[in-house]
């Protein structure tokens, strides 16, 4: 396997294409940026671990039947995955109440809510990831309604399963965002999942443990990330049972 | 039947109280606002033509089946109503791309739409409205998965209705808002239909026939809600097959 050139560098990812046209080699930098890239900054060993975070809850989700673009870690700061054909939506689960939510709503941090929520935003810089309900995505064209069916049911069973591989190692999903898109025709989890995509709070202190520290200057993004990491090493593979 | 107290006034309308504890007067108000109320002006004449567009239009959804909280019009201004169990979202249908939409999504100014949309607003003054989609409004426990089922199903009947009445006087309807609840344990169209809560145009010339005159300063609105009640009052009432 030859890393050939560059395909697409994002805020936090660099993909390059391999002389396998089914493999990709995915670099991830050593980057942080905060409201939607206007702000950013270079942090040594972030990329690292988020790599090393990412593939263990990937090859985690795998184990558990969820279809990914994953296919192994190759070194500290790098994987190889599949390429996907992209739906350009972010799509969050919401376990408890924070961020833009908490604010919208003018909720308490961390108010339990009834249940799962996702939410979709199209993943647009020019247009600023504008929240959408499920008609205006099938409205303009970004996914069926039977995809977002699906999309949906992915995206649960995924916060399922999250929730209780972050719960051994002491830490609570507040919430997450995952992207989605085509490989083979088969509807999978792509890019990443890494405390830069969660939100997730220490079980008992309700500590931020993810990158609210960089956004809001509360903490060391290195240190909280790689308390993230060194908990989910130690701690033991969940068995969910389905 | 006597007006008794006042119950409450919004931007629009007063609504009293009557010696039958099942009906409601309203006035309707001389008053256009704009930007959540935050611009407001006096507007003689705005009430008797709201009233009447809205008695008009009211009376010939109920004769299509439409189940509503209106009872009939008493005066140029005034006219009976329900109390209803109000829910608190305003219920955005959209036929064709047009306001926050198309802002939203950088679309061109009516351009069609897959389907028609239904969007949802919490009705909160504090909140400014927020936007929000089903997962939301079930997890904060304003209404439930099949509540919002019903409400889709209504406002989209209601759509259908309105557009090939609206058909009748030579204008396309754009978009509109409908507000919603419980009369007697069915849900009801509740609140007004009017050229403020909907945007129209001349189907030929593309005109604006509704409150965005005001809003955007480009026209008079005592003239252009007279126009809309005078084609509809000289145009024949739609039969509409269902
Ligand atoms: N399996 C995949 N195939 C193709 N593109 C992918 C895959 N996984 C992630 N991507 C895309 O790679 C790009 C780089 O990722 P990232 O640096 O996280 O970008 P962003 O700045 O959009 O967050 C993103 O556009 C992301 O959607
Ligand atoms: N049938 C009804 N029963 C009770 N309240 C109603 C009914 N129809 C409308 N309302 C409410 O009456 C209030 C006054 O109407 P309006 O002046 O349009 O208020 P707003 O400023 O909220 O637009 C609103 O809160 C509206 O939701
Ligand atoms: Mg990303
Ligand atoms: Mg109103």
């Amino acid at each position: 396997m030859r890393k050939l050139k560059e395909l697409k560098t994002g805020k936090a990812k660099r993909l390059y294409t391999t002389d396998d046209p089914e493999v990709l080699w995915v670099e991830y930098l050593d980057q942080a940026t905060a409201l939607n890239g206007k702000r950013k900054e270079q942090i040594a060993t972030k990329g690292a671990l988020n790599n090393q975070i990412d593939s263990l809850l990937f090859d985690y989700l795998i184990a558990n039947g969820v279809p990914t673009d994953f296919i192994r870690q190759v070194s500290a700061t790098e994987q190889l995955i599949h390429p996907v054909k992209m739906i350009p939506l972010e799509v969050v689960v919401r376990n408890l109440a924070s961020g833009s939510f908490q604010r919208k709503f003018a909720t308490d941090y961390l108010q339990p809510l009834k249940q799962p929520i996702v939410e979709l935003f199209y993943k647009s810089d020019e247009l600023d990831d504008p929240f959408m309900n499920d008609d205006q995505v099938t409205a303009l064209g970004i996914a069926s309604a039977v995809e977002l069916v699906q999309i949906k049911q992915l995206a649960l069973q995924i916060n399922q399963l999250l929730i209780a591989r972050f719960a051994q190692g002491q830490l609570t999903l507040v919430d997450f965002k995952i992207e989605v898109g085509y490989l083979n025709g088969q509807l999978v989890l792509a890019d990443e999942i890494s405390p830069d995509s969660c939100r997730l709070v220490d079980t008992t202190t309700q500590e931020s443990l993810d990158k609210d520290v960089f956004r809001k200057h509360t903490g060391d993004l290195t240190t909280v990330y790689r308390e993230v990491l060194t908990r989910l090493q130690n701690s033991e593979v969940a068995h969910v049972s389905r």
